[in-house]
């Protein structure tokens, strides 16, 4: 529990938004898979703060080092080390934190359990913690890809009111990353930008969608009663910063549904059984079927705003805090990458396990 | 994983809709609880089929038996079995599912995942198997009741398009169960039940949205990063039978909103940190706040309804099956104690484990 | 942890001593595994009290029942609840027992641990709980010996100072249940009856040393770090009632030897790699190297003995307690499928996950 | 499993012999212990190589640095991750080992677990590994003792047949870094240490045993049936490179003894409930009763000698090797402070996992 994530394939974090490094160790990698640092560096790339003119601006290039588990380019089934050093810490950025509680960030709650915090740019309730994620998820994603034929792909389905027309199905990958925002839908992507350029200048943040689908899954994947794909799933979506909600195939819209609307028909498909539509999203009983797997996540606005905000300092006293520096308007784009890593995290382990059966 | 959930508070449970019975061991259970099997007996009748008008009309007492683990009347610290006898097995029922996939059930995935399937009734995927849960969550409630004063609170907000207006800090239990649909707007009641009876006679299903409170939380529950209050609520929801959505506080309209609309104010409220508003749902940086957590899930139409539908055998031949027997309209007010359960089952983990900061 | 063992194959074990039942689930049971209860009563009657002049006269018959996870005579992948009845519970026999702490049991550690004890016959700590063991880990052997070809054979090396002279590369299980006390050394068995029937006479017990050799084990199971081969064997040793002692091939004798004398040398026997010693006992750095595994689990008289012995009560007074009734003089024949049992469930766990390298 | 051991307090090892570094992350940790590097490289510093004429000539600082989870001196509550660089990495010293597999090394068996390995120095199944266990438990050792008055001395008793006559109730910290060897008899040491180099000069190794005693232990530590104290101390010690055998209390000798010798007379020893002899080893019914715990562990001599040894390669060809370079005649001074870490991360867990009955 707690920091580390996964079964078979177990992911283990460590490190605050402000201390010497990010680090991640990824523990039950089969042996001989070919890795490099370029493997891992590439989706780093697309979560590292300052990438675009919408992303905050912080500046760090997030260049991971392999230091354990790999040897003359392959895994060794050891436990595999990454690490990324923190680069941009300006500690005198955050003094003016130091006794207050930012609204809608995590310091009250670390205080309030911990009785200490790093009040230093969120410490480990900072975003920056997701780097060990996403590294440990590209080995994942590498595996599911090399060894399955399983593709991920994340993209921006909505910022704030902004909703793109997309079909899951037709999504291709450099469709996602065509624009800095990361929506398939090009016409809508500029609008999102666009809307986003304007709430930065406004000093105010904006929340939206991300939606993922996954492709050539094996019918089989999953372990009920607890260990079923679509609970894993919504619980690594929710351990994401930010996030509110989750949801699989029809989600909440199926509440407004009947069962003869709602059910997804099964047929042969030349040899391989099939359902015509895909409301269960790609899971029946919490085991995959064969489908694609679609699921959304829902993410709030970034807490961190310019605007004055009214909140209490640890001695419980009112006080009105400025926001200053940079800010981040909108996080979706630099979590499409973490999204597709989390749910290559919670795959793979099925992957595996199923191949012992 | 698989069948076991929790951390300290473990529930392990067994069994299949048609086998000789259905059970759970409660391990980690504190010493000392006092404990009868009318504290658990209670949850499981407001589980139990055949209940009203409004569930499936399967005969089933579901009496427990405690048959270990409690000594004169109190816990022992070591597990805990309970046992629930099926009586209302009827095999014959369910000979002409033997060798097709009904839409939407886990018939297929099952037989693709293990090759083979207890096709009596739905086996492990029937929503029999939640009877461990409910059993195991109710003495979970009772700890969050008796030693934490933590109050779960779940009714079912929408049915189809039927929305209740609830505010739910004004939820008391009582208004629960003064009707059959356990919605606390009890106008609305009457129209979803009405709904309810009409669907049921068209031989068809409904889904429809269970919201939850949980107060008296007390800050600082939840083990970030990976350990978040929300994402094991969110993956215990998502573990449910027919569970496609998870949302917590804002949700899904969080994605519509600015972060000055979204970001919860903090106030001194007579010395006690609280929040004006409560977008982050009880929960900031995946843990408590000591604000109410509420939560909603979304749950599909039953996947058995009354009227012919196309599917596959298990040689991939296309055939048209017809529902017969006893169907479940809507599992929803049956689905309450299992979302009271599984909320307790998290939190108790939470609370137990806060102990030892 | 506590009372579930295992990581993909898992048992979790429930009951008392004088409680209505003892049971275990078997989560993790690949699927379409032939089952019935036949194969696991086997080991069962190896273990039943009052199976010979040499053991308690505690009059169980042991029936296990099948009450899930087992469909037409295969294993279906979910959770398989196994049972045994209590039948020989009489409470009158241990009011005595009530209020002190017999020497050597675990009376007292429970009640300082838990605050109360089911002080009937042990409650949780009685031998009585191994039943769950025996039965899962029967279902454990099968798998190694069907799937995998692997054969474990536990039996009796020593009782208190009478040591058979047993070459375990020799032993064949007939030889093993040829007489009542478990051990292939047939004339040292009469030595160890005679002595154990002695002692019975005296009113009181006998230690003794348990061997283990385990045939045609795999080369590459074991995960070290902390999954070491010879480490889970360990734990699952000193995890038994009365184990005092655990060692590997060489064992404690090693510490008296120099690494030339130690070390075993490779050789190529017929494109196999074997050694021609095995100090090792099968296991190097954690991982079988394909030769026997070896071990041997010491374990110290029964504490229950008829002579009359100084304690306190639980009021911390002085007392003196008169042993009465049935006493088990030396428990190492019936523990003989124990030992068997928990190697069987060490080892399924590592043969499993060793499918997904 | 695997690279991590503890469950409220856990430890995630990484690192190879001839990689870059050796770390370890420590999950779990309560917030607000006070910490520094200082306080870990006092134990790593008892274990480093080079420190004294009879340990291996290898030379590392083994200086340990904290990377995250402390601030301002105190711990956070977050994962604390410890590392240090290897300085003393020569390739071309190994190059010799490539290809062969070295006689009870765990060469062959990693090669045949994970079809490669890091044939420099040993890869993961190097002594170097332990560092990340004793980083991690110098944090337990200080929780242990500054938290619940525990204490941990465990020191040399045997080297080859050398014993040393040793009361453990009477050891002192001091008597173990007395000399070189940690054997607190100090006669005795003198007459290891004369062996010790004597069998240098041979170039071949020793073995020997260890022996702990831990003091202040709390009645109630433990966690029955699976996750017995004497279970985990079994297991972790089993954990340990080159360890063959573990016992507590009167281990194996209890064999040889009767009941009613081997019994512990409860007695009140001024309102606290104590045993007159302690053949239990402080552990009963794997719950500790307040006595010392005392167990022992066995070490093999070092597998790598100076002499030539028969072998054969990776492709199974007979070959003979000459030992060359440093090698370490007795790992069993350098496995003290190791032997302690051990002892703490299983206490550890006991001690917070009792805070919550």
């Amino acid at each position: 529990m707690s920091n580390t994530f996964g079964n078979l394939f177990r992911i283990t974090t460590w490190g605050e938004s402000h201390g010497d490094a990010i680090g991640v160790v990824v523990d039950g990698c089969p042996p001989l898979i070919p890795l490099s640092e370029e493997d891992i560096q590439l989706d780093l790339d697309r979560r590292k703060p300052g990438q675009s003119e919408i992303s905050t601006q912080r500046k760090e290039d997030d260049k991971v080092i392999i230091e354990s588990g790999v040897f003359e380019g392959k895994t060794l089934g050891t436990p595999i080390h990454l690490v990324v050093r923190n680069s941009d810490m300006k500690s005198k950025d955050y003094n003016h934190m130091k006794n207050l509680f930012r609204p809608s960030h995590a310091d009250y709650t670390y205080q309030a359990k911990y009785g200490i915090r790093n009040w230093k740019g969120g410490g480990r309730a900072s975003a920056r913690e997701t780097i060990g994620r996403v590294a440990g998820g590209a080995i994942a994603k590498k595996i599911l890809k090399d060894h399955f034929g399983i593709e991920i792909l994340s993209y921006v389905k909505q910022i704030y009111n902004i909703k793109a027309d997309i079909i899951p199905e037709h999504v291709v990958k450099s469709d996602i990353d065509s624009n800095i925002v990361r929506c398939p839908d090009k016409e809508i992507a500029e609008k999102m930008i666009d809307h986003i350029k304007l709430i930065r200048k406004n000093g105010d943040s904006l929340g939206g969608i991300i939606e993922a689908i996954v492709r050539n899954v094996p019918a089989g994947l999953g372990e009920p009663v607890f260990g079923k794909i679509d609970a894993e799933l919504a619980r690594a979506m929710l351990s994401l910063p930010a996030c509110k909600g989750f949801e699989i195939g029809s989600g909440f819209s199926s509440a407004n549904m009947t069962g003869s609307e709602h059910n997804d028909e099964f047929y042969n498909d030349n040899g391989i059984i099939r359902t015509k539509t895909n409301n269960s999203g790609g899971v029946q009983g919490g085991i995959s079927n064969g489908e694609n797997i679609i699921i959304r996540a829902a993410f709030k606005p970034t807490a961190t705003i310019m605007s004055s905000q009214k909140t209490v300092n640890d001695e419980g006293k009112p006080v009105e805090m400025q926001g200053r520096g940079r800010h981040d308007p909108c996080v979706l784009p630099r979590a499409v990458p973490l999204v597709d890593a989390m749910i290559a995290l919670v795959l793979v382990d099925y992957a595996l396990i199923q191949k012992t059966k």
